[in-house]
């Protein structure tokens, strides 16, 4: 129990280490970039973005596989790369906001707007809006490139740092494809559950959970073995998470989100949600979903008709059930795991926060 | 004279099995994505971009780079790692195109482009250019990571690998502020001389010529005394190479470029050839300039009207000018760099091709 609390103790730590880390290392590109005459709103706005929100997840899971793999002592390791997935996850956000044309993220104004912004004086605003989204691909670029540089400033030696890179690597390749997959199917939502499965295995259960505890995992120097166990808690939980986001993108509170609640629905995206509800309707429910969602002007009457539905046909009653049964897989796992104490009961925390959530 | 004609020889070898190694690399991640049910589209959109054309400058440099360190025998890492170089260029140009909005790169088609055709397929024109966008920016990240996948697959060791990673993070911070000044200046052209250089150091001197000549010369265990003698030759000619391009754009024949002729000064970008114009003009000149620079639509005609001020204010000559005087230090700083004969033969090859070209 003394080395649970104090991996209890250390994973609170660890999130205000990777804000203190981040914050220290936007200070240095700070001082470079007026060294070289480089222009400051660049940091700027990244820093505002990194440091303004987020649940720092991934560190944390981070942390997690690190414990899991029998890591003790000093998180100096942990917060660094910690550190670096998340600059990595400030690269995904800004350009995802970019592709979906979002206006918030976080309950603040996205990349691309807040540098449309600043680009608007003298400016027609169309002329502001394209530069604030080139500014925004440029940013999460430089986001991407500097997690880089975190990363390699962890200090790792020859077999670890390879094998660190090759995870990374192969998450990058994943969160890419799961992305793709996703905007592709924008505005071509249906019945179809294993592609909508697909989808949010590889843009989030992949992505933000099984990745970064292995990544944890291989700091410790944690074995094939360890990995495997992780992988089995991470990618139903992972699931549970996304469909409990998707839920939270229709039924949620923007106040409580930070995101707009109608774009999910406006996007038209491919979800398990909307699949299910295809799968349940009548023809008149059929037809509303089909004039509705995807609607780039839907508003908030067609969005209450839409929820309606959801619940009528029993989509929402069934995506958590969903969100139950893959949650107590990822417990089933973690209690056959055998992994050590702190860490299962740092995981078993992290599966219910995942999912019984309201933003 | 042997080891120079054998030197050269391996250059043109570089550019063949850079070449093939991409395209190796290709048919693998083909066969992953194949496996994992992934889309195979994004891989044949990237190859086919990659592959499609391209000077291979970085990848020669990154050779010439190895060879002035003394580099000899296999030339496998050298290969590996221009790959690298290549796929991260691909990168660049991918964003690159979609932020400037081009239509065309290389004579074909830009990325974004390619996939809006794609798209378009039972939607609307903006949904397909929408998703064509996104689809880009994500292909762009995808050669971002996977150039550094290529990059690790080299084989290197701990000391040559933190060595030549420092190297590539800060080639890739400088691009990207250099890349964010040249945004900045969109529509924002002047007569300041110094801003104007200062962009295209960043985006052209350093990432193209330096960067490359330092990477291979730390493949080769080159010290801090090669890669002074690298920088002395690299950012003269990078600059020469620039401003060539930007008289290219202005005066160049798009069948020879690869690029619409106007879109250099349609998008009105701060260049040192309309900077030398500004300073050296009489007032309805000056007028001409600020109303026919930028303008979106500018056609064939306005582009002769620039043409004929940019000739009769003698910024053309000036540039024309600058170009010489840039490759002459260049090639004196050759001259006094004591480089092993084959890497200074070569070097001056590429300082004559760099700023006597038509494309």
């Amino acid at each position: 129990m003394a080395a649970t609390a104090s991996a209890r103790h250390s994973l609170a730590a660890v999130r205000a280490a990777v804000d203190a880390h981040l914050d220290d290392y936007f200070a240095g590109k700070a001082r470079a970039a007026a060294d070289d005459g480089m222009p400051p709103e660049v940091i700027d706005v990244l820093r505002g973005f990194v440091l303004g929100g987020g649940k720092r997840l991934r560190p944390l899971l981070c942390a997690c596989g690190w414990y899991a793999a029998g890591g003790t002592g000093d998180t100096g390791e942990v917060v660094t790369v910690g550190a670096a997935l998340e600059m990595f996850h400030a690269f995904a956000l800004v350009h995802d906001d970019v592709m979906d044309r979002s206006a918030t993220r976080r309950g603040r104004a996205t990349v691309h707007e807040t540098y449309a912004g600043r680009f608007r004086h003298g400016r027609t605003p169309g002329a502001a809006e394209r530069l604030g989204t080139g500014a925004a691909i440029l940013t999460g670029d430089l986001a991407l490139a500097w997690s880089d540089e975190i990363l390699h400033s962890a200090g790792l030696d020859g077999s670890r740092l390879t094998a660190l890179l090759a995870v990374t690597d192969a998450m990058r390749t994943e969160l890419m494809y799961g992305q793709y997959l996703d905007l592709c199917a924008t505005g071509r939502f249906g019945s179809e559950l294993g592609s909508a499965f697909r989808i949010l295995r590889y843009k989030t259960a992949k992505y933000t959970f099984e990745r970064p505890l292995h990544i944890g995992a291989i700091l410790a120097g944690g074995d094939a073995h360890v990995l495997q166990r992780l992988t089995a808690y991470a990618l139903p939980l992972g699931e549970a998470f996304q469909l409990r986001d998707d839920l939270l993108g229709v039924f949620g509170t923007p106040g409580t989100t930070g995101k707009p609640c109608l774009d999910d629905l406006r996007d038209g995206k491919h979800s398990v949600l909307v699949a299910l509800a295809l799968r349940h309707c009548d023809p008149a429910q059929r037809e509303a979903l089909h004039r509705l969602v995807g609607h780039p002007a839907l508003d908030e009457s067609g969005a209450g008709e839409i929820r309606a539905i959801l619940v009528a046909t029993g989509a929402r009653a069934r995506v958590e059930r969903m969100i139950r049964a893959r949650r107590s897989r990822a417990r089933r796992a973690l209690a056959d795991s055998g992994l050590p104490a702190p860490a299962a009961d740092a995981l078993h925390r992290i599966a219910r926060a995942a999912t019984v959530r309201s933003s």
